[in-house]
């Protein structure tokens, strides 16, 4: 610890890593799915609430349901993923508290009840995204390609998907595979450090 | 690309990285923080949207002005920290698109107007926390370690710290350093795959 990785590892995870939508067909399998999530699960979340929730629409039908609530733009960068994963966020993540933060004393106290309902949304959404960024440095160490997406139906995955677990919500989807590095657009502007940063 | 980083490499950056509250006295350069920045920037953002915006409290002064506004248990973390960043998002982020999203046409109308506020606020705040899971990435891969927190009064740090930049608002704040390995806590515990994913 206490090194800077390598440069080639900084090319990987930030510099020459990209967003792809469309893939070269090579499979992704589920341990490399189990994989990501056994990494970004070790990222910190407040009180390690842990609020992401993740479902991977890898077969032909799943990956066809989701597309069925997605912009049109988005349609068949879905179907033709190897894998798409819903990143969602529970709502009622405070429940699982005694378990993921047993150093607490009564750890769900801070988020139970009605007039906590907003700050839970809150905590959820902040933590959650974190989680997201997690999900796609997670995969980028491992060799994969991410293409996040926020072009779809939120309410409508929701529905479909989570009928049975009302408090989870979706956050932004994202594909997982290996790049085609023929179909990617040419890299974007980005902001220097005076532009966004003071230094007080 | 297209490999798995190394054990070392994916140790650092999550199995054994940890969220440290309290360093050990080494001081982190400017130019370090540049580093972090020109790292995270790279990550992807909706619409190539890039909201985060970062104050880095370094000076006595600086952190003292940010300890005034946090939670009593988190004042002295961010007063002996070497430096305490306020993470922040441009709620009008959109006015810097045809800046950052150049191959696009008119990419501000999507978010332009009083109607559009809400969905600012909501891509605000999702890309920006996808920005914060990049910096605290950033940090380690950088061989530095990260004490981010939620603990303070957003309204009173954004009243004090953007009087003169209405639409950013402070998301979370994390110290940067180089932790104390003796005042790090036992790792809490982590879900396994099967808790919190869906496999369709």
């Amino acid at each position: 610890m206490h090194e800077p990785l390598p440069d080639a590892a900084l090319d990987q995870l930030f510099r020459e890593a990209r967003t792809y939508q469309w893939f070269d067909g090579r499979e992704v399998t589920d341990s490399q799915l189990a994989a990501i999530w056994d990494l970004m699960k070790m990222g910190p979340t407040s009180m390690n609430q842990l609020p992401a929730r993740i479902v991977w629409c890898k077969s032909d039908e799943a990956k066809a349901r989701l597309a069925g609530h997605a912009f049109e733009g988005n349609v068949e960068k879905i179907k033709q993923a190897p894998v798409c994963a819903i990143i969602a966020m529970d709502e009622e993540f405070h429940e699982h508290l005694p378990r993921f933060a047993p150093h607490m004393d009564n750890p769900k106290a801070a988020f139970a009840g009605e007039e906590k309902r907003a700050a839970r949304k809150t905590s959820a959404f902040r933590n959650g995204t974190l989680q997201g960024g997690y999900f796609i440095m997670a995969a980028r160490a491992l060799g994969l390609d991410c293409g996040p997406m926020s072009g779809f139906d939120n309410e409508a995955v929701d529905a479909d998907f989570f009928a049975d677990e009302p408090a989870w919500k979706s956050n932004f989807i994202c594909s997982v595979g290996y790049g085609d590095p023929e179909k990617v657009f040419p890299r974007a502007p980005r902001p220097s450090f005076e532009d966004f940063n003071r230094l007080l």
